[in-house]
């Protein structure tokens, strides 16, 4: 492959995401995106050091070792690149690219907990009292994020709609996407020492697309008051490369105004929000085109929230944005939105479609604005619902 | 040693739980307490696979390899100890015993989730209605869990009491405990593969003491809608101690009567109750002791319901309890309840109190009958207050 083979891709020289692939007969190990190929890190650099099965060991090194090895790759892939380094995206197999320490979700976009508080509670304020003021969020599962190309088993689980006086057990009748962007913190801090909103990137070392998998119906039954749990927790898939913050850095812009203003300990001085398009297709349509530049909270915001108490943080936390929705109806990222909590169906390929059937794939893509003026993308998320597999008990 | 030392002990050979400790100037290895003293367990056995600096790769070979590891110790310490593989507990240092895959509260007492819906929502049911169907937990950060020892910083936090227009951030003035009973997963499920409430000991390897440190006022602000975050998340204290659930089988019984009966996902034929006593020291003075035995909701049926759903389950994965309170005053397993949300104080060594002052030590203590007839005890968690550290930005 040479040079020219990737330039104007998507992931051309200027994105080069990091990831964790086998090729064919071989362990899992670091590779480097490079237009439809991967490039065996390690290999390309002689270091040894980069040969493990997750991004891990590398990510807790630190900025200054991302960018050396940034600048590394970047160097070698300006020649030509030896073929024993680089596989074909095609005939590798791709890994979940890092091991998820405390998996993270918030609830950072305005839109989004608007729809969903005008469609739950229609006779109250649609933002309860805390929402401007906190990023609010709660901890997923983290033994069940998947990397994407994983099958989605529907799951199981008490439901109760408003007419029945009892719950049932069974598959989710309500099964939903959430449309996320996840934050992979590299470098962690020791209990008692939080991070400020402008230390961001000296701990988040990069992004990936995330869809938090939900089902509705048993979401409604068993939320109150702890929060969701198995309505989330049977399945997170997310992209399998990891974008590196570094990569990112044209696609900052501010965060949207935020009234009332937040207390000290979220106020940053620099710009953390940022400019990302995400589209989401189901079964080939395109049905939504939310963008991350609408979001009230920053991930920066988020993180200085989530270490506020005194928390300590790890490397390979996954921090999730929450449901990314903008202000116009084709700019929602959930079902439950897009279809108006069912009353409003969307149309699919001539037919009438509220949630997931079972078949149904829901592919999720992302771009950014590049350093050389080009666009980079983001790993895809993707993902097939498989039937219920189990006896239902009902 | 003699085995006679440990004879009428809470740590006698009836008991033999795991832990994972340093030697004076040696690193972390396997452990089993006999008495006052820790003895390395791959050095007892001559079996160099227990080797390891955390109890994971044990708890992950099954049921069939922990009894013959547990008939192996128990054989060997009928005989004279050999002084190499023998430690004084005094001398040694105790470490986390696992590392924690994911991390889930429920909230399985009656008495406590009665008391605080009383405490919070005086003028409706005390339970929400899906309480008696299934038993409500949340995921909480697994990344602070610590070891019985570790000083907790006292948390900061946005707090706004009802009286207030806004928020502020400082320091917790409500720092409350949890008495609660942690269950350690040591085989897990694939996903779409629950666990049935009887496969409960095929999965669970044994259990550890908790306390759940609260900050209630930082959760009463946050915890809506999805649930409580930063008023838990800064740290949560286990045992070092791992008792096996081989070792209390002595103690098991009934599950409390569950009326309306549980989905058929729910039920289980063997008794999976436990007679397990605690005891609260707050400042070296007891003041409370809720007993296991009350609990509503059994651990076999929490495994069952966290994995129903489909969602796959780690070796490493704790589950605790949720708060242990009792039917009566004096057990109830956390300070918003036994000084009814600073209503009614707790007279300590002369004092008023009401919530966690800066420099409080509590201890929680537990013990169960084991299989001699007489009591066993599980592993004390004990933890101090530190003050806050951090400028509060107020």
């Amino acid at each position: 492959m040479t040079p020219t083979t990737s330039a104007g891709h998507l992931f051309g020289p200027d994105n080069l995401p990091y990831g964790v692939f086998s090729p064919p007969g071989g362990s899992p190990r670091i590779g480097v995106r490079l237009g439809d190929d991967v490039l065996d890190v390690a290999a390309l650099l002689g270091d040894a050091s980069l040969a493990t099965s997750t991004l891990n060991p590398f990510m807790a090194q630190g900025p200054e070792r991302w960018a050396e090895v940034r600048a590394g790759v970047m160097e070698a892939v300006r020649d030509e690149i030896d073929p024993a380094v680089s596989h074909s995206l095609a005939d590798v197999r791709l890994h979940l690219p890092f091991d998820v320490a405390d998996y993270v979700v918030f609830y950072a976009s305005e839109h989004h907990a608007t729809n969903l508080g005008r469609l739950f509670r229609p006779d109250s304020a649609p933002l309860l009292p805390n929402w401007k003021h906190l990023p609010v969020g709660y901890h997923g599962r983290a033994g069940t994020v998947v990397v994407s190309g994983t099958d989605i088993a529907r799951p199981s689980g008490q439901r109760k709609p408003p007419a029945d006086a009892t719950p049932t057990f069974g598959p989710s009748r309500r099964l939903d996407i959430e449309v996320e962007l996840g934050f992979v913190v590299g470098v962690g801090t020791p209990a008692d020492d939080p991070i400020a909103p402008d230390e961001f990137d000296k701990h988040v070392f990069g992004v990936v697309v995330v869809n938090d998998w939900s089902a509705r119906d048993i979401q409604a039954w068993e939320y109150v008051p702890l929060g969701p749990n198995l309505g989330k927790s049977f399945a997170t898939s997310i992209s399998a490369w990891v974008v590196p913050f570094a990569a990112l850095q044209a696609a900052r812009i501010p965060t949207t105004l935020q009234q009332p203003q937040v207390l000290p300990h979220l106020r940053a001085s620099q710009d953390w929000g940022l400019d990302i398009g995400f589209t989401v297709e189901w079964n080939g349509v395109a049905v939504s085109s939310p963008n991350y530049r609408d979001m009230y909270w920053s991930p920066a915001q988020m993180l200085a929230h989530m270490t506020s108490n005194g928390a300590s943080a790890r490397t390979g936390d996954l921090f999730a944005s929450g449901t990314i929705s903008g202000p116009e109806p084709d700019q929602r990222g959930s079902f439950i939105e897009l279809s108006w909590n069912g009353a409003q169906p969307v149309t699919l390929n001539g037919e009438n479609r509220t949630f997931l059937e079972d078949g149904d794939n829901v592919t999720i893509t992302a771009t950014a604005l590049g350093a050389s003026g080009r666009r980079i993308g983001l790993g895809d998320v993707t993902g097939t619902v498989r039937p219920a597999r189990r006896p239902t008990h009902e």
